[in-house]
């Protein structure tokens, strides 16, 4: 009686798989840079009941500077600069790979570079950079439209306050937006204010719908909490339906603090690759 | 530089996952008889966000009879009879994973003993044993009656016949049923007529939800298509969200003919059995 993993394992896809507050991801580590990461490749990935299901995809690769590049994509193929949670599960699986060491180490992203910090008890802080709050702009959701703030955060957010339960919201369909301000898309997000340093929150990301979670939407948020105070500095406690995350604020500038998971790791069927 | 799969899968589970028409499982290959498949570990392993995601888990386990025991679950962790999808993923990692011979095999469920035959482009059929159309009984969806016929396939199903494409339908609530004729639940086929031996159908899941897929209910809806027209026997093509599969029925006997897919093996990082 051979070993299961005989069957799909041979010359397969090997990959990890992990989440941050259950915004979840397939890590694709390529130490060799000879990967094809295509969208289609990343749609299939990303496929819930015929691929391993994911909120993206996160090609693990080293580059020319001594560092690792997150390169990141959505579930429906298309690139993004950047992603918060997806970064604090790529710098665990570097680490638990034995690929970096813990502590602080220094990552690449489309969006210009990062840092992550390793604590002891799990969780991974980002600095996710600068985070500038800009105009207001409207969505319309279910019939009703809500006033949000643009927040730039590397990539686009809209920031919407509500005064109620995010959970009581429809998001089974996509809010609409004003496509003029945001030629590329947006991320959405509602946002209700729990106290002075505490927001509830829900998230639309582009290319991707409602996920449980989405990093940069967090730092977004945080923002929005601390201007409406007309503070810049500041830290704000996010909790969004897959957990909770610590956003700090100074000057301008973003860390992300929250936990990262390795879940599995697994070698995909090479007949996935082909068919 | 150490392989990633250092990291979390060293004393993991292993498990293999595969879908049958997009009907999803994680399967536990326990050679050893030793692995305690409690509910809650199938509800952690079946979550697509914090787990690894799928419709239901099957333990694979050798009998005292030569046999393998296909122990099923749905992702709510209660226990089924049999699933028809399932037991052709069940069929093609037996075969795979070398723990049975191509062609046909027994196998046991809780349903009772079922056989298995693999073709050689990869459909697997299975013996799905006897199917009995019973009374009628009414369901209620999104505010509308909809008269069903009950359905025994070792399962209990009520399928339901529309007028129009199934896709138009809101599953996105339970339907409600009833109680006292259903005292365990019920699985819902919702089902067009294409042609007198063509259906499409979607299905709510007791225990699941809305799945792209289910064995037991495309049997059920054939049964029903070939009751409609007086008929005990007939092979009918059934069409449901995840893909097309056959059914043929001599004098009240079903066999299920469909693909199956396994997709990736992997191992649980061992955190995720005490957390």
């Amino acid at each position: 009686m051979s070993t299961p993993s005989d069957g799909p394992s041979s010359n397969g896809l090997p990959f990890v798989k992990g989440h941050g507050t259950e915004n979840d991801f397939v890590l694709l580590p390529d130490a060799d840079r000879d990967l094809e990461l295509t969208p289609e490749l990343a749609r299939r990935l990303c496929d819930r009941r015929s691929g391993i299901g994911a909120d993206g995809v996160i090609r693990v690769a080293p580059t020319d500077h001594g560092r690792f590049l997150m390169d990141y994509r959505n579930s429906d193929g298309s690139i993004a600069e950047m992603c918060g949670n997806g970064a604090r599960v790529f710098a665990r699986f570097l680490v638990d790979a034995g690929w970096a060491s813990p502590g602080r180490l220094e990552f690449e992203t489309r969006g210009g570079m990062r840092t992550a910090e390793l604590a002891a008890n799990g969780d991974v802080r980002i600095g996710m950079g600068p985070v500038a709050v800009g105009a207001a702009s409207v969505v319309e959701l279910a019939g009703s439209e809500i006033t949000g703030r643009a927040v730039d955060v590397g990539n686009p957010h809209l920031v919407c306050a509500i005064d109620h339960d995010p959970a009581e919201l429809d998001l089974r369909t996509a809010p609409s937006f004003d496509r003029a301000l945001f030629p590329d898309g947006v991320n959405i997000e509602f946002v209700r204010t729990d106290a002075a340093d505490a927001v509830t929150m829900r998230v639309f990301e582009r290319g991707a719908g409602e996920t449980r979670s989405c990093g940069t939407g967090t730092v977004a948020a945080a923002a929005v909490r601390l201007a409406e105070d007309g503070r810049d500095s500041g830290t704000i406690r996010v909790t969004v339906p897959g957990g909770q995350v610590t956003v700090e604020i100074r000057s301008g500038t973003a860390d992300l603090i929250g936990p990262a998971v390795l879940v599995y790791s697994g070698t995909l069927n090479p007949a996935m690759l082909s068919g």
